[in-house]
Protein backbone atom coordinates (compact mmCIF):
# COMPACT_ATOMS: atom_id res chain seq x y z
CA UNK A 1 0.00 0.00 0.00
CA UNK A 2 1.48 3.49 -0.70
CA UNK A 3 1.88 5.52 1.93
CA UNK A 4 0.47 9.00 1.47
CA UNK A 5 1.47 12.31 2.77
CA UNK A 6 -1.63 12.82 4.58
CA UNK A 7 -1.43 9.42 6.01
CA UNK A 8 2.20 10.64 7.85
CA UNK A 9 0.26 13.59 9.00
CA UNK A 10 -2.65 12.39 10.32
CA UNK A 11 -0.38 9.55 12.58
CA UNK A 12 1.30 12.18 13.97
CA UNK A 13 -1.24 14.41 14.81
CA UNK A 14 -2.50 11.38 16.26
CA UNK A 15 0.75 10.89 18.54
CA UNK A 16 0.82 13.69 19.73
CA UNK A 17 -3.04 14.49 20.68
CA UNK A 18 -2.88 11.28 22.51
CA UNK A 19 1.08 11.25 23.65
CA UNK A 20 2.30 14.74 23.34
CA UNK A 21 5.28 16.36 21.49
CA UNK A 22 8.04 14.01 23.62
CA UNK A 23 6.69 11.15 22.18
CA UNK A 24 6.81 12.74 18.17
CA UNK A 25 9.50 10.81 17.15
CA UNK A 26 10.10 9.48 13.28
CA UNK A 27 10.34 6.05 15.32
CA UNK A 28 7.14 6.11 16.70
CA UNK A 29 5.65 7.54 13.80
CA UNK A 30 6.68 4.90 11.69
CA UNK A 31 5.48 2.00 14.31
CA UNK A 32 2.45 3.40 13.74
CA UNK A 33 1.67 4.01 10.58
CA UNK A 34 3.27 -0.42 10.40
CA UNK A 35 6.35 0.89 7.99
CA UNK A 36 9.96 1.54 8.08
CA UNK A 37 11.34 4.73 9.55
CA UNK A 38 12.37 5.25 6.07
CA UNK A 39 9.19 5.17 3.95
CA UNK A 40 8.24 8.30 6.42
CA UNK A 41 11.66 10.13 4.76
CA UNK A 42 10.37 10.22 1.31
CA UNK A 43 7.65 12.74 2.32
CA UNK A 44 9.64 14.45 5.50
CA UNK A 45 12.84 14.76 5.14
CA UNK A 46 13.91 15.40 8.46
CA UNK A 47 11.99 15.77 11.90
CA UNK A 48 11.78 19.55 11.80
CA UNK A 49 10.07 20.03 7.99
CA UNK A 50 7.19 17.17 9.83
CA UNK A 51 6.68 19.51 12.96
CA UNK A 52 6.28 22.13 10.36
CA UNK A 53 4.03 20.86 8.85
CA UNK A 54 2.28 19.48 11.96
CA UNK A 55 2.16 23.49 13.26
CA UNK A 56 0.53 24.22 9.71
CA UNK A 57 -2.55 22.07 10.73
CA UNK A 58 -2.88 23.41 14.07
CA UNK A 59 -2.84 26.72 12.50
CA UNK A 60 -5.06 25.78 9.36
CA UNK A 61 -8.16 27.53 10.78
CA UNK A 62 -6.08 30.90 11.24
CA UNK A 63 -5.75 31.14 7.52
CA UNK A 64 -8.65 33.01 6.76
CA UNK A 65 -7.73 37.01 7.28
CA UNK A 66 -10.36 38.45 9.86
CA UNK A 67 -13.67 39.97 8.14
CA UNK A 68 -14.47 42.71 10.42
CA UNK A 69 -13.80 46.61 9.52
CA UNK A 70 -12.42 47.12 12.86
CA UNK A 71 -8.83 46.72 13.29
CA UNK A 72 -9.26 46.07 17.20
CA UNK A 73 -12.12 43.63 16.80
CA UNK A 74 -9.30 42.45 13.89
CA UNK A 75 -6.79 42.05 16.66
CA UNK A 76 -8.81 40.34 18.98
CA UNK A 77 -10.09 37.69 16.58
CA UNK A 78 -6.86 36.66 15.65
CA UNK A 79 -5.59 36.12 18.86
CA UNK A 80 -8.35 34.40 19.66
CA UNK A 81 -8.87 32.29 17.03
CA UNK A 82 -4.73 31.81 17.20
CA UNK A 83 -5.28 30.86 20.99
CA UNK A 84 -8.48 28.38 20.58
CA UNK A 85 -6.26 26.51 17.61
CA UNK A 86 -3.06 26.47 20.00
CA UNK A 87 -4.98 24.80 23.22
CA UNK A 88 -6.95 22.12 20.64
CA UNK A 89 -4.04 20.00 20.28
CA UNK A 90 -2.05 18.48 23.26
CA UNK A 91 1.46 20.71 23.73
CA UNK A 92 -0.28 22.46 20.75
CA UNK A 93 0.71 26.15 22.39
CA UNK A 94 4.49 24.46 22.77
CA UNK A 95 4.80 22.61 19.32
CA UNK A 96 4.02 26.03 17.92
CA UNK A 97 6.33 28.40 19.64
CA UNK A 98 9.59 25.76 19.47
CA UNK A 99 9.01 25.52 15.37
CA UNK A 100 7.85 29.45 15.09
CA UNK A 101 11.62 30.22 16.01
CA UNK A 102 12.61 28.08 13.26
CA UNK A 103 10.21 29.44 10.30
CA UNK A 104 9.10 26.07 8.91
CA UNK A 105 6.03 26.99 8.97
CA UNK A 106 3.99 28.20 5.52
CA UNK A 107 1.23 29.82 7.93
CA UNK A 108 0.14 33.03 7.10
CA UNK A 109 -0.59 33.93 10.84
CA UNK A 110 1.63 36.15 11.37
CA UNK A 111 0.71 38.40 7.98
CA UNK A 112 -2.12 38.22 9.26
CA UNK A 113 -2.09 40.15 12.23
CA UNK A 114 0.67 42.50 10.34
CA UNK A 115 -2.35 43.21 7.68
CA UNK A 116 -4.40 43.91 10.60
CA UNK A 117 -2.27 47.11 11.45
CA UNK A 118 -1.15 48.23 8.06
CA UNK A 119 -5.25 48.08 6.88
CA UNK A 120 -6.14 50.62 9.76
CA UNK A 121 -3.43 52.81 9.48
CA UNK A 122 -0.28 51.74 10.90
CA UNK A 123 3.37 52.20 9.29
CA UNK A 124 4.34 48.34 7.67
CA UNK A 125 7.28 48.96 9.96
CA UNK A 126 5.07 49.14 13.50
CA UNK A 127 2.19 46.93 12.01
CA UNK A 128 5.17 44.01 11.56
CA UNK A 129 6.19 44.92 15.33
CA UNK A 130 3.22 44.74 16.69
CA UNK A 131 2.59 41.67 15.12
CA UNK A 132 5.82 39.79 16.89
CA UNK A 133 4.24 41.32 19.67
CA UNK A 134 0.88 40.39 19.60
CA UNK A 135 2.68 36.56 18.91
CA UNK A 136 4.77 36.52 21.63
CA UNK A 137 1.89 37.22 24.49
CA UNK A 138 -0.22 34.46 22.94
CA UNK A 139 2.33 32.25 22.70
CA UNK A 140 3.88 33.06 26.27
CA UNK A 141 0.13 33.06 27.24
CA UNK A 142 -1.05 29.59 26.07
CA UNK A 143 2.75 27.73 26.82
CA UNK A 144 2.02 28.87 30.53
CA UNK A 145 -1.99 27.75 30.19
CA UNK A 146 -1.34 24.60 28.62
CA UNK A 147 1.10 23.07 30.50
CA UNK A 148 -0.64 24.09 33.66
CA UNK A 149 -3.84 22.80 32.59
CA UNK A 150 -2.07 19.61 31.61
CA UNK A 151 -0.23 19.34 34.93
CA UNK A 152 -3.65 19.69 36.52
CA UNK A 153 -4.92 16.41 34.87
CA UNK A 154 -2.33 14.86 35.95
CA UNK A 155 -2.22 16.17 39.50
CA UNK A 156 -6.30 15.05 39.41
CA UNK A 157 -5.25 11.56 39.39
CA UNK A 158 -3.57 11.39 42.40
CA UNK A 159 -5.01 14.82 44.43
CA UNK A 160 -7.30 13.77 47.40
CA UNK A 161 -10.69 15.70 47.02
CA UNK A 162 -10.79 19.22 47.89
CA UNK A 163 -14.04 21.11 49.67
CA UNK A 164 -16.14 22.46 47.06
CA UNK A 165 -16.23 25.32 49.84
CA UNK A 166 -12.53 26.01 48.34
CA UNK A 167 -12.45 26.53 44.42
CA UNK A 168 -9.43 28.82 44.63
CA UNK A 169 -7.34 25.92 45.66
CA UNK A 170 -7.93 23.39 42.90
CA UNK A 171 -6.12 26.44 40.37
CA UNK A 172 -3.67 25.87 42.89
CA UNK A 173 -3.45 29.71 42.86
CA UNK A 174 -4.84 30.39 46.60
CA UNK A 175 -2.66 33.23 47.02
CA UNK A 176 -4.64 35.23 43.84
CA UNK A 177 -7.81 36.38 43.38
CA UNK A 178 -10.03 34.24 41.85
CA UNK A 179 -9.78 36.87 38.28
CA UNK A 180 -6.67 36.39 37.99
CA UNK A 181 -6.83 32.75 38.39
CA UNK A 182 -9.06 32.10 35.00
CA UNK A 183 -7.20 31.70 32.07
CA UNK A 184 -9.55 33.69 30.00
CA UNK A 185 -10.49 36.68 31.98
CA UNK A 186 -6.32 36.46 32.09
CA UNK A 187 -5.87 36.28 28.48
CA UNK A 188 -8.67 39.31 27.44
CA UNK A 189 -6.62 41.07 29.77
CA UNK A 190 -3.34 41.36 28.04
CA UNK A 191 -4.81 41.36 25.35
CA UNK A 192 -6.86 44.61 25.78
CA UNK A 193 -3.41 46.26 27.35
CA UNK A 194 -1.72 45.56 23.64
CA UNK A 195 -4.70 46.91 21.90
CA UNK A 196 -4.43 49.87 24.11
CA UNK A 197 -1.51 50.68 23.66
CA UNK A 198 -1.78 50.09 19.72
CA UNK A 199 -4.22 52.31 19.79
CA UNK A 200 -2.20 55.08 21.63
CA UNK A 201 0.39 54.69 18.39
CA UNK A 202 -2.76 55.13 16.03
CA UNK A 203 -3.63 57.81 17.98
CA UNK A 204 -0.04 59.81 17.17
CA UNK A 205 1.23 57.77 14.12
CA UNK A 206 4.20 59.74 13.84
CA UNK A 207 5.42 59.20 17.26
CA UNK A 208 9.17 58.63 16.81
CA UNK A 209 10.37 54.51 17.77
CA UNK A 210 12.08 54.90 21.08
CA UNK A 211 15.27 53.41 19.29
CA UNK A 212 14.83 54.94 16.86
CA UNK B 1 33.84 14.12 50.44
CA UNK B 2 30.33 15.85 51.50
CA UNK B 3 28.30 16.43 48.54
CA UNK B 4 26.64 19.78 49.23
CA UNK B 5 23.62 21.41 47.40
CA UNK B 6 25.55 23.89 46.10
CA UNK B 7 27.78 21.86 44.04
CA UNK B 8 24.66 20.08 42.62
CA UNK B 9 23.09 23.24 41.66
CA UNK B 10 26.68 24.46 40.30
CA UNK B 11 27.01 21.52 38.29
CA UNK B 12 23.92 21.78 36.93
CA UNK B 13 24.24 25.06 36.06
CA UNK B 14 27.16 23.96 34.05
CA UNK B 15 25.62 21.23 31.71
CA UNK B 16 22.78 23.75 31.24
CA UNK B 17 25.28 26.48 29.83
CA UNK B 18 27.48 24.05 27.98
CA UNK B 19 25.09 21.26 26.40
CA UNK B 20 21.23 22.57 26.92
CA UNK B 21 18.21 21.89 28.18
CA UNK B 22 17.66 18.62 26.92
CA UNK B 23 20.85 17.17 28.53
CA UNK B 24 20.12 18.27 31.85
CA UNK B 25 19.36 15.13 33.83
CA UNK B 26 20.13 13.74 36.86
CA UNK B 27 22.33 10.20 35.54
CA UNK B 28 24.61 12.86 33.57
CA UNK B 29 24.72 15.90 36.32
CA UNK B 30 25.49 12.60 38.97
CA UNK B 31 28.26 11.64 36.31
CA UNK B 32 29.78 14.92 35.90
CA UNK B 33 29.98 15.23 39.86
CA UNK B 34 31.45 12.17 40.35
CA UNK B 35 28.80 10.37 42.38
CA UNK B 36 25.91 8.27 42.17
CA UNK B 37 22.33 9.62 40.96
CA UNK B 38 20.85 8.59 44.25
CA UNK B 39 23.78 11.15 45.90
CA UNK B 40 21.02 13.95 44.32
CA UNK B 41 18.26 12.95 45.83
CA UNK B 42 19.46 13.55 49.06
CA UNK B 43 19.20 17.33 48.10
CA UNK B 44 16.46 17.48 45.22
CA UNK B 45 13.75 15.07 45.50
CA UNK B 46 13.28 14.67 42.12
CA UNK B 47 14.13 16.47 38.99
CA UNK B 48 11.58 19.18 38.73
CA UNK B 49 12.75 20.43 41.91
CA UNK B 50 16.03 21.08 40.45
CA UNK B 51 14.98 22.62 37.99
CA UNK B 52 12.58 24.82 39.99
CA UNK B 53 15.96 25.55 42.01
CA UNK B 54 18.18 26.09 38.53
CA UNK B 55 14.90 28.62 37.68
CA UNK B 56 15.44 30.40 41.20
CA UNK B 57 19.51 30.60 39.86
CA UNK B 58 19.10 32.27 36.68
CA UNK B 59 16.06 34.61 38.51
CA UNK B 60 18.03 35.85 41.27
CA UNK B 61 19.14 39.44 40.17
CA UNK B 62 15.11 40.01 39.33
CA UNK B 63 14.58 39.55 43.14
CA UNK B 64 15.52 43.44 43.87
CA UNK B 65 12.49 45.72 43.30
CA UNK B 66 13.18 48.47 40.90
CA UNK B 67 14.43 51.19 42.76
CA UNK B 68 12.56 53.77 40.09
CA UNK B 69 9.90 56.33 41.45
CA UNK B 70 8.25 56.05 37.80
CA UNK B 71 5.43 53.28 37.03
CA UNK B 72 6.40 53.15 33.35
CA UNK B 73 10.15 52.72 34.40
CA UNK B 74 9.60 50.32 36.56
CA UNK B 75 7.82 47.37 34.75
CA UNK B 76 10.50 48.58 31.92
CA UNK B 77 13.31 47.99 33.86
CA UNK B 78 11.89 44.69 35.14
CA UNK B 79 11.31 43.62 31.91
CA UNK B 80 14.40 44.10 30.27
CA UNK B 81 15.90 43.06 33.72
CA UNK B 82 13.86 39.44 32.58
CA UNK B 83 15.01 39.38 29.26
CA UNK B 84 18.76 39.71 30.12
CA UNK B 85 18.50 36.84 32.79
CA UNK B 86 17.01 34.52 30.33
CA UNK B 87 19.24 34.98 27.50
CA UNK B 88 22.63 34.93 30.01
CA UNK B 89 21.60 30.59 30.09
CA UNK B 90 21.10 28.58 26.85
CA UNK B 91 17.74 27.66 27.05
CA UNK B 92 17.03 29.65 30.00
CA UNK B 93 14.10 31.19 28.38
CA UNK B 94 12.01 27.82 27.47
CA UNK B 95 13.20 26.57 30.93
CA UNK B 96 12.10 29.28 32.94
CA UNK B 97 9.05 28.60 30.41
CA UNK B 98 8.27 25.72 31.50
CA UNK B 99 9.16 25.89 34.82
CA UNK B 100 6.87 29.06 35.53
CA UNK B 101 3.98 26.82 34.57
CA UNK B 102 4.58 24.40 37.79
CA UNK B 103 5.04 27.01 40.06
CA UNK B 104 8.24 25.30 41.48
CA UNK B 105 10.28 28.39 41.70
CA UNK B 106 10.03 30.73 44.77
CA UNK B 107 11.68 33.45 43.07
CA UNK B 108 9.61 37.25 43.44
CA UNK B 109 10.02 37.73 39.87
CA UNK B 110 5.93 37.83 39.65
CA UNK B 111 5.00 40.11 42.86
CA UNK B 112 7.78 42.51 41.63
CA UNK B 113 5.63 42.88 38.26
CA UNK B 114 2.56 42.94 40.52
CA UNK B 115 4.32 45.68 42.60
CA UNK B 116 4.90 47.86 39.58
CA UNK B 117 1.64 48.12 39.15
CA UNK B 118 0.04 48.61 43.01
CA UNK B 119 2.63 50.72 43.79
CA UNK B 120 1.07 53.25 41.02
CA UNK B 121 -2.28 53.05 41.62
CA UNK B 122 -3.73 50.12 39.70
CA UNK B 123 -6.11 48.00 41.82
CA UNK B 124 -4.52 44.77 43.05
CA UNK B 125 -6.38 42.80 40.40
CA UNK B 126 -5.13 44.87 37.37
CA UNK B 127 -2.05 44.67 38.54
CA UNK B 128 -2.27 41.11 39.12
CA UNK B 129 -3.64 40.51 35.54
CA UNK B 130 -1.13 43.04 33.94
CA UNK B 131 1.99 41.19 35.33
CA UNK B 132 0.89 37.95 34.04
CA UNK B 133 0.48 40.06 30.60
CA UNK B 134 4.00 41.08 30.44
CA UNK B 135 5.26 38.25 32.23
CA UNK B 136 3.67 35.99 28.98
CA UNK B 137 4.93 38.79 26.60
CA UNK B 138 8.86 38.52 27.92
CA UNK B 139 8.58 35.26 28.23
CA UNK B 140 7.24 34.34 24.74
CA UNK B 141 9.62 37.12 23.36
CA UNK B 142 12.65 35.55 24.80
CA UNK B 143 12.04 31.89 23.84
CA UNK B 144 11.49 32.80 19.92
CA UNK B 145 14.74 34.88 20.21
CA UNK B 146 16.94 32.93 22.11
CA UNK B 147 15.65 29.50 19.84
CA UNK B 148 16.33 31.42 16.90
CA UNK B 149 19.24 32.85 18.14
CA UNK B 150 21.16 29.45 19.14
CA UNK B 151 19.74 28.02 15.51
CA UNK B 152 22.09 31.09 13.87
CA UNK B 153 24.83 29.62 15.88
CA UNK B 154 24.28 25.69 14.73
CA UNK B 155 23.42 27.03 11.06
CA UNK B 156 26.72 29.42 11.21
CA UNK B 157 29.00 26.10 11.21
CA UNK B 158 28.05 24.51 8.44
CA UNK B 159 26.52 28.10 6.29
CA UNK B 160 28.51 29.21 3.19
CA UNK B 161 29.88 32.64 3.75
CA UNK B 162 27.23 35.11 3.45
CA UNK B 163 28.27 38.54 1.25
CA UNK B 164 28.83 41.77 4.25
CA UNK B 165 26.57 43.66 1.55
CA UNK B 166 23.30 42.00 2.89
CA UNK B 167 22.79 41.79 6.22
CA UNK B 168 19.26 41.03 6.55
CA UNK B 169 19.88 37.63 4.87
CA UNK B 170 22.08 36.60 8.01
CA UNK B 171 18.82 36.78 10.29
CA UNK B 172 17.09 34.84 7.94
CA UNK B 173 14.36 37.52 7.40
CA UNK B 174 14.84 38.78 4.29
CA UNK B 175 10.94 39.37 3.84
CA UNK B 176 10.95 42.09 6.77
CA UNK B 177 12.49 45.15 7.40
CA UNK B 178 15.43 45.34 9.74
CA UNK B 179 13.93 47.16 12.32
CA UNK B 180 11.76 44.39 12.59
CA UNK B 181 14.53 42.14 12.65
CA UNK B 182 16.49 43.33 15.34
CA UNK B 183 15.60 41.50 18.32
CA UNK B 184 15.72 44.36 20.69
CA UNK B 185 13.91 46.61 18.64
CA UNK B 186 11.25 44.32 18.55
CA UNK B 187 11.27 43.58 22.26
CA UNK B 188 11.31 47.40 23.20
CA UNK B 189 8.16 48.28 20.67
CA UNK B 190 6.04 45.33 22.04
CA UNK B 191 6.91 46.54 25.87
CA UNK B 192 5.99 50.40 24.93
CA UNK B 193 2.84 49.04 23.77
CA UNK B 194 2.46 46.90 26.63
CA UNK B 195 3.05 50.51 29.31
CA UNK B 196 0.83 52.41 26.91
CA UNK B 197 -1.92 50.01 27.55
CA UNK B 198 -1.10 50.54 31.43
CA UNK B 199 -1.42 54.14 30.96
CA UNK B 200 -4.88 54.02 28.94
CA UNK B 201 -5.77 51.68 32.19
CA UNK B 202 -4.28 54.26 34.68
CA UNK B 203 -6.07 57.44 33.03
CA UNK B 204 -9.77 55.11 33.57
CA UNK B 205 -9.04 53.34 36.67
CA UNK B 206 -12.46 52.71 37.39
CA UNK B 207 -12.91 51.25 33.40
CA UNK B 208 -14.71 47.93 33.73
CA UNK B 209 -12.96 44.60 32.75
CA UNK B 210 -14.63 43.84 29.11
CA UNK B 211 -15.30 40.37 31.04
CA UNK B 212 -16.91 41.79 34.07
Amino acid sequence: MQLRRGDVLDGAMAILDEFGLADLTMRRLATSLGVQPGALYWHFPNKQTLLGAVVDKILEGLDTPSDTDRWDEAYSELAHRLRAALLAHRDGAELVSATFASRMTSSKVREHFVAAGTDYGLSREHAELAAYALLYYVLGHTVDEQSRAQMEELGALTRAPISPDSPEVIGGESDENLLAGDPTVRFQFGLDLFIDGIRARLASPHSALHTS
